[in-house]
């Protein structure tokens, strides 16, 4: 790769513009900070709010100190030295920028990692001007959640350079990237690609390619086909939603925190026939669940709010009513939480 | 408790006959045994194989001795005496006891836990046989997956003694079991119930009560719905079932272990507004996934096989090629994480 790509492997610093800096680009800009890598990551984020500077001022300390504190793989601070990530030294050293202007931000820019608003006329307007302002050799991601990368490189010169990199919320703590190429771009054949997979390996963060665009993109799929039946079981009344969470983090979570489905499946058919031999044994049990899997479907916005005469309504007051409101505490306790589990079960 | 109970408060040994030593009865052999609770318990296993000591001799050690190695809360061996959890000893002392008499196993019992074939005749007729010979104050514990309780129960004289203790797989390890009354049994006033949940509480397991027996319980119910889509993704040729594995691990498996699905899903819609926050926020796309979620179908066993011309077939072939045949290593691999996630994520 590095023959390839001499501004990655140059000494010194790789150059981050971050476009947008809600929740996502924090918790990334607080990822790429702390990336005990190489070379360390300078980070320009880019977003017009006016209150910029004051914003993150705020917020992204959040982000950092857990990753701080922590010390999960190529998450470490500067070895012998967490105070190179307060952001006082971060600002004071260069290493994190703040900037309203687009041509400041991509300018030098290695990669542009673009978290900007979910509409189509955003992206099809950002990424020409971007392409444009940045590098001929900077890397193109978008983080969006839903609109495919074909339609925001519509108006690129080069609607190859673009692509996907979903992250799993909360990007600065989860491992998992989906990442899609542009459509007629072969996967084996794109150093855009190759150079994005080697980054994230170089954090220790475990990127996967997706063969093509899909709505909802792998995790998020597999996570709602589970929700979906979830919440038919709190609906049909067989446990409360506390008690299904409790089934799932005593049971599903813990083994596919360890092991994925398949390879779990293909244990449980014993050594010889493995996955097959699971089908084989308890198929008519998988099947019979299948065919009996609820179907509910989401009312619209209008009928959402926590009125019981809706499913969802009732699920939103039940929930409610077991777990209260969950604040900053509750999600730190999470994410510390979720810090050690993938410290154990990382490759 | 105690008060209604006074087998089960008694110092000494509590009796619990194990009836069937498949995989699942020495796993919960193991469990039972290496709990360190007030009451040790005294294991009786019944099987009608004519190898059974030497069968237990062979495969149980396996079982106890990831318990003795790792140090899960109520698990540990008699404290300061790991030894007293080898098998020899276990025989020496009493504790574990193997015979091929259904009444003498039973006799002294209060707690019988079956998990015999998965044959209704085999149900119906086993547990009248064992209300005759167990004192009138034991419990009946059914590990059954799929024959609802009140199927089994038919010739009772007291079909309400019968509960489903439904494990998840191995059950030595992983905390949940799922309960279920008989159907005309009010849950809240239920002895049997109620003795059957502080067990299990003691040896810090995770016993979850469903309101009603339903095809497949909870957990399998929601492994399925997202073992659907996993296989329909990898048909569709999105991504491998090995990299379908490493999205699972690397995303929906650590959140999972740490919080369940509505927790998740209720923290992920903010502070104020919640579960119904997140609806509201992406509903459009929950919703899109769920018009979209693939409904494969299980073709039956004659077509099983890693014949390559069903999607099963295809499925097994590539999750056959890309994991090989899994032993017990690879198990004792697993269990291991599994132990320390679960030390990680209790509450």
């Amino acid at each position: 790769m590095a023959a390839s790509n001499p501004d990655m492997s140059q000494p010194g610093f790789i150059d981050i513009a971050l476009v947008g800096a809600g929740t996502i680009g924090l918790s990334f800009a607080a990822l790429h900070l702390s990336a005990a890598t190489e070379r360390p990551a300078r980070v320009i984020i880019f977003d017009p709010r006016p209150d910029l500077k004051d914003y993150i001022e705020a917020k992204l300390p959040e982000y950092l100190s857990i990753l701080v504190r922590s010390s999960g793989q190529g998450q470490k601070p500067t070895p012998g030295n967490p105070e190179a990530l307060s952001l006082a030294s971060l600002i004071e050293t260069g290493r994190l920028h703040i900037t309203s202007s687009l041509s400041e931000a991509v300018a030098q820019a290695a990669i542009v990692q673009e978290q900007g608003p979910e509409r189509v006329e955003f992206k099809q307007q950002i990424w020409p001007e971007i392409e444009s302002l940045a590098p001929p050799d900077a890397l193109f991601w978008s983080s969006t959640s839903g609109i495919p990368g074909s339609v925001q490189s519509q108006r690129m010169q080069d609607k190859s350079r673009l692509l996907i990199v979903h992250p799993f919320n909360p990007p600065h703590i989860m491992p998992l990237l989906e990442i899609i190429a542009a459509p007629d771009v072969q996967p084996s054949q794109s150093p855009c690609l190759a150079r994005t997979m080697e980054y994230w390996a170089s954090l220790g963060r475990k990127p996967v390619i997706l063969k093509e665009e899909i709505t909802g993109f792998v995790a998020n799929r597999l996570a709602f086909a589970l929700f979906r039946e979830a919440a038919y079981l709190v609906e049909k009344g067989i446990a409360s939603a506390e008690d299904i969470d409790q089934v799932v983090q005593q049971s599903l979570g813990p083994r596919w925190a360890v092991r994925g489905p398949f390879w779990s499946y293909h244990a449980g058919g014993g050594e010889e026939r493995g996955l097959e031999g699971f089908l084989d044994k308890i198929g008519d049990t998988i099947q019979a669940c299948w065919d009996d899997l609820g179907t509910l479907q989401l009312q619209g916005p209008e009928v959402l709010g926590k009125d019981s005469a809706s499913w969802q309504g009732r699920l939103c007051e039940q929930v409610e009513s077991q777990y209260g409101k969950l604040g900053s505490t509750d999600l730190r306790d999470r994410d510390e939480k979720l810090r050690s589990v993938l410290d154990i079960t990382k490759p």
